[in-house]
């Protein structure tokens, strides 16, 4: 028997999306931010680098999180749609082809506007939608999500994803026909719902009340939906079946509360939708954290607002976010019995305003770990620690193994 | 969009051939060689040690460079005489099956001479060979190299590379039959027409006025040929389509210039084809590359003397060859928009005078770098930076990451 006291019962991760960087002036966010509470998890834990999915590929925030979570990516992840349409509270299912959405505007046959003049007043229009638009012998859901971007699930047998998009991608342009990309009759009849779906919609919203409204005010009308990024819902075996833990989801990006959901953690909400861009939502969404950890094995924590500041290209503003999120981290230090693990999902740096692949720190802290020399958490110090450098399908069996759920191979 | 300032353009990619050793007497050659502007690298970049091919994998330099230049040897390389042809400068084609020859001499049906005296002029034997001998429906295309070495091509439909070699490998024995290592009628029908050639050949150059000439001098007839290592030309996706960058490459040797071709990249030669046994080639060479850096997005560098001097087992002349080259790389330090990655394809110990599986120094330097501690180019400091240890399959994505050339996986 396990001497208890020595072994983590739970495990908190932590993913501060995209705060990884690479160094303008020999300087990154978070080795300049002074995140003093997350240097002592380094400085009492075990550190290294990571690829989250392998060394030199860029990865998305969907499949390293997938990887994280210990889904491999190159198996699961069948395109945003799924993931999208998940993150928007639409409670998918193995199989069901899912596609995300914007509402446009449609006018003599032309997409005048891609995003009908960035409306956000949908919901009543997703309402029409879900009364108005049927298809025989497949369920048709569509939600709405944040501003004109919707998601779109079809429910059904005889279903494939390998069908184009309608979007035109340029205004000006008719909405175009979906083909298919496979010549299967599943993928026939799949085009041909989506071409029916994108007719009935423009009949349903043209003369929506919403949409006289907005004519009425100079606004342009959502009178149609542009259905893009098909992709066939992963079966994805659930996370308490895999790992013989109950765990839960806490995050404000759709696409990460959609990935938790698929892999069957709970959802916690905290407070609303939009992504946090100040350090006191991520103090809520601790709080949550340590609350749910009474209840639940294993809890994932996303703080996002890093990686929005490396997408604007904002050094400060990055740094700035570490810094006070950094302080929702105090309490990480009286946690006795948990394995707290903190990485980041992909670099995200300035000055490229997008992701890289360049790998990302990661830390364990806990009971049982291997304290190294590392003191400070960030890409430039964590390479010398001794974790060296893994990937991101490792941290699930490293984690379960602290935990002293894995089971042996071999005798 | 990316702050292109803070992003490198272009790649060159050096490799050290065979400079990586193990220690005697604690030293290596790497290590005493005093390189000062590679240390500088060095100490700018990050770096690693890295498995060209993977732990304990002996490379030879082909398969080191497939991996390197992002290519599964596993996948694509299909033997040496495939990557010796296009090193001689024959023009090869996927499909093409590919052989390396030796001329040999050959008296009353016994070789007597597996190299023919180690002749040299072989040039008019070529042309005889390429004119006289004939297979119908075949294209036959044979190529001398240096001294008595040379390469045949097979070119046409039903053809195999399962075949055994002709070469009897020791004095006094006839020229082996070739036979099929797999029973299809293509390796039946090759194993023929390698022992037709084989035989043609005899009657071509018995009496040609070259080896009537050697014999008047008392040197042995380049009479015969042994053929050998057949492999079937690989279909290689080429590098500009693999990559999206124009690829070139300066090499001495044949076979780095083949695998080189055989990828896409386009060879550019420097002064003639011998191998550099002095500093002073490397220095055109890197002056031809810096030139060539203009023009192509992606260099490599093949820099041969030090894998000589390891083949002969000579610390002093593979470190002196070393501290020559080192002068080639002051004006790298100047280079300002461009990723440099100085690495090694494999380790060619003094001690074994052969390749070994000892992974090798590979350092990155350019903008975007996270620095790291490491501040002297050799197998004993490596080790501790920022790369830790990677793949030689690992290099291109990383290096593409790094001038923002890859393609996000996910959203």
């Amino acid at each position: 028997m396990a001497d208890d006291s020595l072994v983590a019962k739970k495990i908190l991760l932590i993913v501060l999306d995209g705060a990884s960087d690479r160094p303008v002036g020999g300087k990154t966010p978070l080795a300049v931010a002074g995140m003093s509470n997350l240097n002592k998890l380094a400085n009492g834990g075990i550190n290294g680098i990571m690829d989250t999915v392998g060394p030199g590929i860029r990865p998305g925030s969907d499949t390293s999180h997938l990887a994280i979570l210990g889904y491999d990516p190159y198996k699961y992840y069948t395109g945003r749609g799924p993931f999208e349409a998940a993150g928007v509270g639409i409670d998918v299912k193995g199989g069901d082809i899912a596609f995300r959405v914007n509402f446009a505007t449609v006018e003599n046959g032309a997409v005048t506007d891609r995003r009908a003049g960035r409306i956000s007043d949908t919901d009543e229009l997703a309402k029409a939608i879900n009364e108005q638009v049927k298809v025989p012998g497949v369920d048709i859901i569509f939600k709405r999500s944040t501003g004109h971007r919707a998601a779109l699930v079809l429910r059904g047998k005889g279903l494939s994803p390998a069908i184009t998009d309608t979007d035109p991608k340029h205004e000006g342009l008719p909405i175009k026909e979906s083909h298919t990309t496979a010549d299967t009759p599943e993928a026939k009849r799949t085009a041909e719902i989506v071409n029916s779906i994108s007719e009935q919609v423009i009949k349903a919203l043209d003369h929506h009340p919403v949409n006289e409204s907005r004519r009425k005010q100079g606004q342009l009308p959502g009178n149609a939906i542009l259905i893009r990024g098909a992709g066939e819902v992963p079966h994805i075996p659930p996370f308490e079946e895999k790992y013989g833990m109950k765990g839960a989801v806490i995050a404000a990006a759709g696409l990460i509360i959609g990935i938790g959901k698929m892999c069957g953690l709970e959802y916690l909400p905290v407070g609303s939708m939009e992504i946090e861009t100040s350090g006191s939502s991520a103090a809520a969404k601790m709080q949550k954290a340590l609350e749910a950890l009474k209840t639940y094995d294993f809890v994932l924590v996303n703080i996002k607002g890093a990686d929005e500041a490396g997408h604007d290209g904002d050094f400060d503003k990055k740094t700035k976010f570490l810094r006070d999120t950094d302080r929702a981290f105090e309490e990480l230090l009286l946690l006795k019995e948990t394995l707290i693990i903190v990485t980041v999902d992909h670099s995200t740096p300035v000055s490229l305003k997008d992701h890289s692949a360049d790998p990302v720190p990661v830390l364990m802290h806990g009971p049982g770990i291997r304290i190294d020399d590392v003191s400070h958490y960030n890409e430039l110090e964590a390479y010398k620690g001794g974790l060296l450098r893994i990937r991101g399908m490792d941290i699930m069996p490293i984690a379960l193994d602290l935990v002293n759920k894995t089971k042996k191979f071999g005798a």
